[in-house]
């Protein structure tokens, strides 16, 4: 399962900020005929999913009828069932134009490799080995072969890239071109989940944050951004690099908790705390980010490292024994970047290095909604209301007030 | 994998019949330039497909580096590999806004349900039970919330129906609604395959034709069918049931050779033929076609069960001795209809009740193409053209010439 419908386990606090939600939590008690008068776009995507995770919870068989039990499903980055040889592992992720990409920024090829890429990064926050893919193209009559094709190149290139496999997949025809990948694989110890943190424990992250956002955003304002910063950003927002031996390291280590970021640190940081119901301190000068960014973006490198995302480095909380230890080994762009701390569950405060409040002037992806309130030196998944006339056809929305 | 990618296996010999798949086929000497002019309309879905199977042999990883070695890829119900303790099954399905159901004919509930059983509908081809389920919507905005409610209550009850469970999924925004769920399973015993049908073996349905695609023609045509032929015949085209039970009694009598027929009997016998290499012949007044379809339909009904398609029986292929068994197994719904030739592979004849050829009025469903050429007294697949204009809206097309 993806990011999105990954996050919604412990939110309902967060959810009675305004009329549309407070309708929904008169849910169960008026039933269909508030949800009828209610649209997606005015409760948001983790309102509707939260909404949709309570109707699963009631209405799913037991998962001990199953052949095989369950024992991670909705709320984390991929599902996970034990069988008596293995614990396997399934997840699935969409792109779609408009949404997720634009042609005039991302080639087919790119196109194909990142589809995979957002899954095999689903597999890596969960410690696991990816196997085998289902791949489902919508796709508009008009659409080359040619092009077609180059997305199929992308895809094996990270299948090569990764050791997994394209067993089937679906191709139907669409107005708009999407795709959706199903990718299952095998958890190589315990499943890394996105539970489990307690105050003391430290955050860390496997990698520097900010240079996909910072790619795409030189490409949305039409920033010449060019030499080799321009490359390196350009290359790291079409060509991101899931992080599966980071994940099996993090398992090698006795890491329990972690998730990959796809929306931004800030954004999948709450989420994490949400489910473990913890909060969290962040400090700014510790969050790692490369020379390139700072180069192309000296005033806002850090802005599109707390909150850019699709960089797709993990995220990962545990004791400081062991996740110094992890840091250590995952090599010098790893970095504990701050701690888990008991009060306000799901809330990421971001201090800068005096100690001082740092001012957050972005914030994550929601699908369908928008953060009505921003807080300027803390940050909360909050309930989304109409962004859609402003978001710029990517996971990211810039300059927020 | 669905029945569209899963039905290219030996198809090359019907590809030379017009200009694109001309240059189609010297793709290897001239690789992307011609692609490129090429769309994907122009080659069809069949053709389509056929060339990302080529890409895909030589690109995918080799199976036997994988840690569960796959027994059955592309060109199948579902894909299926071997783990120590089971033959494991992964299938993925899509339907589209527009190309496969429209809201006027189609609840929310009823789209739910359908969405589930045409997945369930291919585990059920390979003899399997399903297990786990990811479900992608791509929603627009506006939807209503208590619609995306109703669309998982039909899942629900088809999870309840066939013990199988929903543990992840994604939701994105998208311009067209559009619903892809991956489904897992397990094998029972061996894995149903579309290959391996010999001359002198017989060919057999699970249960009677034609009623799904009466319900959707009468919906297409405003035609009036009230009572309960008319009741019937809706139900069966917006409620349509797996045969995973009938699935699970073909692998106990030691049939081999199977698919669900989704497309109309007569286009996706032509795939089974074709994948084994054989060709076959039909007796129109043995294909089962039960008397609600006989009531509305006095005219049309052999029509609409020979070519009509989404009733989801299997069609499965044999020695005379085990599909006898079999069906008299299976109950009175379901019947031998023919046999299966030497000659001809890919080709479906079917004859009347005097022994002569009887007239195909229509065929099976192309995703982006049209079919060239009707033969009136047998169906293979063509490479297509132009159908786009034409289409209704559905998985069948009517009425073409």
């Amino acid at each position: 399962m993806s990011a999105s419908i990954a996050t919604l386990t412990t939110l309902c606090p967060f959810f009675v900020w305004n009329a549309e939600f407070s309708m929904l939590l008169l849910w169960p008690r008026f039933g269909k005929d508030i949800m009828r008068i209610v649209k997606v776009r005015e409760i948001g995507e983790f309102a509707l999913i939260q909404t949709l995770k309570e109707l699963l919870c009631h209405g799913n068989p037991s998962s001990g009828e199953m052949a095989f039990p369950l024992v991670i499903g909705i709320g984390d980055d991929a599902a996970a069932w034990h069988t008596t040889e293995a614990t396997e592992l399934a997840t699935t992720d969409t792109l779609v134009e408009g949404v997720h990409f634009r042609h005039d920024f991302t080639t087919w090829e790119d196109l194909g490799w990142k589809a995979l890429a957002v899954n095999l990064s689903d597999i890596a926050a969960m410690g696991g080995l990816p196997l085998h893919a289902l791949v489902t193209l919508g796709l508009q009559p008009e659409t080359d072969v040619g092009d077609v094709h180059a997305l199929y190149r992308g895809m094996l290139s990270a299948c090569q890239e990764y050791q997994c496999r394209i067993v089937g997949g679906d191709i139907v025809r669409s107005p708009v071109t999407f795709i959706t990948i199903a990718l299952m694989g095998i958890a190589t110890g315990h499943a890394l989940t996105r539970y489990g943190a307690q105050s003391g424990d430290v955050v860390a992250v496997t990698g520097p944050l900010g240079c996909a956002a910072g790619g795409l955003q030189s490409l949305l304002q039409g920033t010449a951004l060019d030499g080799e910063s321009g490359r390196h950003l350009h290359e790291a927002h079409s060509h991101p690099v899931p992080r599966i031996q980071a994940g099996n390291t993090l398992v090698q280590h006795g890491v329990q908790t972690a998730m990959d970021i796809s929306d931004g640190l800030t954004a999948d940081l709450s989420r994490l705390c949400a489910n473990s119901g913890v909060g969290s301190v962040i400090y700014a000068d510790r969050v790692p980010v490369d020379a390139f960014l700072k180069d192309a973006f000296p005033q806002d490198f850090l802005q599109l490292a707390l909150n850019g995302g699709e960089d797709y480095e993990l995220l990962f909380a545990g004791s400081e024994e062991i996740i110094s230890e992890a840091v250590t080994r995952l090599g010098p762009s790893a970095a504990i970047i701050g701690r888990i701390v008991a009060n306000h569950p799901g809330e990421v405060k971001v201090l800068d290095e005096r100690g001082a409040a740092f001012p957050l002037e972005r914030h994550g992806w929601d699908h369908f909604g928008d953060v009505s309130q921003i807080s300027y030196n803390t940050f909360r998944i909050r309930p989304p209301n109409s962004l859609l006339g402003r978001i710029a056809n990517s996971r990211l929305s810039f300059g927020m007030a």
